[in-house]
């Protein structure tokens, strides 16, 4: 819905291509998009409280594969492959429940929450049988922001540089994001779309308010510059939030006032909305009195499921102070964009998008995704065949 | 349902073959068939007085793209491929609707009725924007028999040779289907089947009467001569109508009156049945009383979209004259046909069938649609390929 | 569930690889299954005496073809494809029925129940038709154990070593299984299983015990040796068939009496289990008294259907004798080991299983089936190539 690209729109009058439509419909292209982007990135899958107990797990998709999410005695939280090392039978079964240990159903291969190999029928009989080699697999985690972040790479991307980093520096000052202290809020509500669209279509709409005036009427009405479509992050090469109206008391449906601010943002972030775009599936949006997150989970080269965090202050969710109207208005956001996507997905194959089509010059910064997905495609892709 | 050949049943008592079972299953023919054929040749559409105001448009899918038909205010009626030129939504959504404008909902970016782009947002900044470059992409359009005929390709074949000519001869003299008056009748009934089984069973079906006698006891009630399986469509060089019964009043299933028959219809075509196959997608049939137009649109390797429209004169549409019987007729006969495909679809894809099926005497005419079929596909593949 | 090799677990305790998971998923791999095992070999289809009367016929699925199965009046039982010669249709709907002759409903072709051309509209005409040529196309078929058996090949291995002979011999003494009179029972259940899972998972799982005591609690009540997961078939050379526990009386869900023995049963066999696998799609288990019959019909690469039989003497059926605990119990463990399997399979496309899992020693005897499978996999496919 929002671009997040550093720089002021580029000067100049003229249409910039897209990818081919069948960038967004081939089912190879989608393969490849699994294997070589989100099977080899950091991917935020699931806020850390909520496997707050030892011995919690939930099941989570990144890529093609279901994963085990368990936070561990001793060893905090853990990643692994929801598979039996034996003979391959989901060791959870479920979406979530609290294990002392994880036990296959099968044939009861038991698993530490570490994910070690501690007991099986007959294993004491089978000495050459490594504990270790046959424990779960598992798989990189990092937690940031209060969110488990899990990458299925063999050697995943440098946490530090590529998503934290990364993330600080587009956002402002290295600092500024770190302001809202999101790791220390709690989830006020939490909404899922199953959006019949590719995922690229959802994130080049986040990109960019062109389409704000035609589709946002309630979000317009309280950020009046995103009515011109050019609402960019960058002006004069300062961090830009874009500015609630005059008359706008809050980020809620109707401008009226939400709950009390985030006590640490600094006063240009007051009255003010910042988002980006962490390639490759979060959104992060920001605002004072609350933090909205999404994470997109594709699961065909047609089909996006969207799973959106409204985080507040702990003592706004204890009170049970009013949120509805936050939560509302970028529940309406998410509604329209997931429209617009899903009713621009069958286009792309069309005779008359099979060149793809353009960008006008508040868009252009969506070619910058756009050389990443080509880059990312073509490098690993190499490796991988 | 009926032969529409040119001669009589050849000479001789063999059996001829059919193409491979795989030619109705293998996804890689159908798409080629969509390629070259549907997206190649001219395609009837709709009833041109479906849209009868300026403003009025109606979606439509031929081969594999969805398109607009509308009529504009003074340049008759046109058809675009409903995708917008800047970033692919669909243009317009629901099945028809009226519009002074065409406005894609995502962008705002707006069209004239006749197709070119004539407002978007910051349009004006965009001085290099060519307006009938960006304008919907148009389609090849004809109006003929009253309904609407498209063609995808850039090149269409030509109309007046391809197909009306084509038709006019095939029916007898040249103007003998002009008798019909065709663009003149109103719509009385119209009703849409959607058949399990691949559009060449359907022209196959419809091609030859060896089965009527098995599976249509109504309609060989009112065509006795169509028991016998022999409906050649000329006899000794000449046109030869198929001819009610003795005691039929008309064309009903029942073989009760219709209505009054159709005023310009020559001395020859009273009492009788004429049928004629309009390559890819059309069958027309005629009776004294009223016309039956079918429009085929396939979907997929198994499974075909047949709608079936009911034409007569006005003033019984007007009066509000009974049509029911004469409508309840060729409905069965649709229901008799297709259930007939439905239950062949499935035999094509058995090692029974891997070397096709044989076509009796009375059926060899059909080899022709298949020499055409195998024509079509060889020639244009290798262009497209 | 069961193991039926004919040795006793291999020395060692070193785990053994499976199959990668790809075998398990990949469709090209299901296409060559059907092609070389289940259309090559022979398939065990149903009852015999569901089709009691001349004129009976049944429909059946064999790889990827649609059979009549039909009882003659002199020929015995017959099988089919059930494609009509003439354009394919099916010449039989339904399920089951009975008929004077076999007539396709579309054109009238009819055909004697031993299959060849006796009818059809025009056929005196039609000289040259040779009525054998184009009769129904025959499939060969065995009866044995009062099961219809079908194979598609041109020329079907020989059943009498390859089947009957197999059976025999790996039973036991080669009349051991004569002794149960299979062919004389009558059904007294039968249940149809819709398994979300490839057809080598249910094999895998009927062949180790290594999962009873996880996952079968009323198996392993009635078999306590089936509890200590090495339920081997052969013990020093000898069949070994597995006994009932001290306190139970019989092969029923609560280990309480069952009905009357079967009459010619060895001492040896009395208060045993038997069981055996009839590649590639059968499991015969035999108590004392009543006999459990599996037949497979692989669908997809991740979805078989089970039909499971249970029949007893025919004067327990004529009585009506009670026969639902003996029923429950294999219907208990059945669901048990589907469950099982159908948590298997989606794990079979994951990274974690790409090299596939690992065999215990209990489950060594696994690899035969996986060497038969390569074996039958590689030189029929060349043969097809």
């Amino acid at each position: 819905m929002i671009i997040d690209h550093l720089e002021e729109p580029l000067p100049g009058s003229s249409l910039r291509p897209t990818p081919a439509g069948s960038a967004y419909t081939d089912p190879a292209i989608f393969a490849a998009e699994q294997a070589d982007i989100f099977e080899q990135l950091w991917n935020c899958v699931l806020r850390a409280d909520s496997i707050s107990t030892a011995g919690d797990w939930k099941k989570v998709t990144v890529g093609r594969e279901e994963l085990i999410i368990v936070r561990t005695r001793r060893a905090g939280i853990r990643a692994f492959y929801n598979v039996c090392q034996h003979r391959g039978m989901r060791v959870c079964t479920g979406d979530e429940g609290r294990a002392r240990k994880l036990q296959c159903g099968y044939h009861a291969w038991t698993y530490a929450l570490e994910g070690e190999l501690v007991a099986a029928p007959n294993l004491t009989a089978m000495p050459d049988v490594d504990r270790r080699e046959y424990g779960l697999k598992p798989v990189h985690l990092r937690e940031w922001l209060g969110y488990v972040w899990v990458c299925l790479a063999a050697q995943p991307p440098d946490f530090d540089t590529e998503v934290l980093g990364e993330v600080r520096t587009r956002f402002g000052e290295v600092e500024s994001i770190d302001n809202y202290g999101i790791e220390h809020l709690l989830l006020g509500e939490t909404k899922t779309y199953d959006v019949a669209a590719n995922w690229k279509l959802i994130i080049e709409n986040f990109m960019e308010c062109y389409h704000c005036a035609t589709i946002h009427p309630e979000l317009t009405e309280v950020i009046p510059e995103f009515a011109d479509g050019l609402a960019s992050q960058r002006k004069n090469g300062e961090v830009h939030g874009s500015s609630f109206g005059e008359d706008i008391q809050g980020f809620t449906v109707d401008g009226s006032a939400g709950v009390a601010a985030l006590p640490a943002i600094a006063p240009d972030q007051d009255r003010k909305y910042y988002a980006i775009t962490v390639k490759p599936q979060v959104f992060i949006n920001t605002v004072p009195d609350h933090v909205i997150v999404h994470r997109m989970f594709p699961v065909s080269q047609s089909r996006t499921i969207v799973v959106c965090d409204w985080l507040f202050l702990p003592e706004v969710i204890h009170q049970s102070l009013p949120i509805e109207k936050s939560v509302e208005l970028f529940h309406r956001v998410n509604q329209q964009d997931f429209e617009a996507c899903e009713l621009t997905q069958p286009s792309m194959s069309s005779a008359a998008y099979a060149g793809g089509g353009a960008l006008v010059p508040s868009e252009h910064h969506i070619e910058e995704f756009h050389t990443w997905w080509r880059e990312r495609l073509r490098g690993e892709s190499r490796v991988a065949a």
